[in-house]
């Protein structure tokens, strides 16, 4: 088992994320190949006692930033940690783990490691932490959607629901704007048809927004577009809220004495409300697993979507993929932009 | 100054619609035209206490229920409260309000109110209560948008706000997934250059769904069905952590103990993050106003819709909206199906 990790992507790298691989490296069989600046990897690898037996540094010379533009970081930095890591993967590797820019990620995972065959668009899963975690496919990889394109995302999160995550008959359902399977865009009610006849999932039909919270489905479909202003606006309440009830319980003295004994049941429900326990985000239709860290990730995030990376090799779920029989009858894409709209 | 109401619309007519109705007449100037039952409305208005110099009753022999198709009941139930306050409203009426089926309202008002002359699709603004009140504009009526929708809607939103609640120079921001000018669909990439072009509006630029509670701006620009998503997704995530924060905090008798102090501190949060204190939901394009009251409005909720509705008559928005240059340039919309997505 062979993970490969960039160690300068994020904007906590490399302290936070050389402190997880560290910590990864005690208590695993596993081996770690670290991409970015060897010296000094090497250096905090060192300090934060990691099992060196278990780790590769791979030294590279540049970063892709969190600002550069996608398709010309990923074709003008080759020499980056990012790239030198998926081509890593491609050549051997078993799964891979930044916490870098995430369009970057995304592009350079479709240009070198590829989709599997019949997979017409990869697309990145987040895990939406409210009443039980549930998978939001695409949230923001393909800006616009065909419906055979939500068709194969939902088979793809079911699967990784199943395999990654061992929810037993994960259900699936398509975001939208009304239960009623006329509502929505044209490509909308198109894809209700084709989840409805496809043997490949539990489709439970439409969810509507309000619902999403209370965890109707294991797995939610949707366009990237949507996907992304659903998973930023349920970060954005939810901060916000959190927030302003810290502010409104600690106004004054008085009220501070009683916030008090709360503190640590805040804290709490704070905690149980982070994605990042989840792990990262997969990126789904790859040939091999891809695991985005989110990018202000700390060392217990980056080691949870490094423990991420390491299930999502070990379970069955490429295997699995490879027995869907609806992506075997898929037609080659023939559009020549490669298979993201990311920017 | 005449508003007309449908006091059979919503989940809580006409007890709740009636006992607003009445608390209406009282202290103001204008007169009530309301449809329904006319022998249970008129019961209801003496028990309450109404003024019944300013109020007419008009009998309606029936109601669009929330569950009709919208096409359907506009086209069926022309005897219904609904139709016959649309009919009174274009034939004399100021302002109409309804806590109605939203899709046959909205239907309805397009069909017999009719839109502006050049106004190519009325949309209906929602108010998202968090740091400020900022109207969302299309919050749902029509699922996908032309740029120039986008345009229109931006204009009629900002008109709203300086006019009708008092914000001067109100500032619009465009929902996308990016702050950057590229970011998004074509559709919103030319509405971009539209609205930075316009000088009509005070355009900011791209708005990214985390930031929405934090109030960016006082009009958010977006397509119907991601304004669905917006709002619904809004509501949700703010009603499920206030049910878990209650439930964490009252888990056993302890904590029930410090909880209890905080009580009415919660309950004040929630009372600010409640829309319906803003009054309802304004139909925008229109020759004349509607307000939508939320479909289970209780008599403050929709007193407040009768209030927003009378604030909206009284403005100048009308004669504003006839002074902008860019809405005199449309040309004709020259589609059969009228001015609706909504089925």
């Amino acid at each position: 088992m062979k993970i490969i990790i960039d160690a300068m992507g994020g904007d906590r790298a490399p302290e936070e994320t050389v402190k997880a691989i560290s910590q990864a490296s005690r208590g695993t069989d596993a081996e770690f190949v670290v991409t970015g600046d060897e010296n000094e990897i090497k250096r905090r690898l060192t300090q934060n006692g990691a099992d060196m037996a278990r780790i590769r540094v791979v030294h590279t010379e540049t970063v892709i930033t969190m600002e550069d533009d996608p398709i010309s970081a990923v074709k003008g930095k080759k020499d980056s940690s990012m790239s030198e890591g998926l081509r890593l993967l491609r050549d051997g590797g078993d799964a891979f783990v930044s916490a870098g820019n995430t369009g970057a990620l995304f592009m350079g995972s479709s240009l070198i490691v590829r989709n599997v065959k019949g997979i017409k668009r990869a697309a990145i899963g987040a895990i939406l932490p409210f009443a039980r975690p549930t998978l939001l496919l695409d949230s923001g990889a393909n800006v616009t959607a065909l419906p055979e394109y939500l068709l194969q995302w939902a088979i793809l999160g079911s699967l990784y629901m199943e395999n990654v995550m061992g929810i037993a008959s994960p259900t699936v359902g398509l975001l939208n704007n009304g239960v009623e399977e006329h509502k929505g865009t044209p490509a909308l009610v198109e894809a209700y048809g084709m989840l409805q006849k496809t043997g490949s999932v539990n489709f439970i039909g439409n969810v509507e927004a309000r619902d999403v919270p209370y965890g109707p489905c294991d797995v939610i479909v949707t366009d990237g577009f949507t996907g992304n202003v659903t998973l930023k606006l349920a970060e954005g309440v939810a901060s916000f809220l959190f927030r302003t009830l810290k502010e409104t319980l600690t106004e004054n003295a008085a009220s501070k004495i009683f916030a008090y004994p709360m503190k640590g049941k805040l804290k709490g429900l704070k905690t149980r409300f982070d994605a990042s326990e989840y792990g990262g985000a997969p990126i789904l239709g790859l040939r091999k697993p891809v695991i985005k860290a989110h990018g202000s990730s700390d060392a217990r995030a980056f080691l949870n979507a490094i423990r991420q990376a390491e299930r999502f090799a070990r379970s069955g779920f490429s295997d699995k993929l490879a027995g869907i029989a609806e992506l075997k009858g898929c037609k080659k894409d023939t559009e020549k932009e490669g298979n993201s709209d990311e920017q």
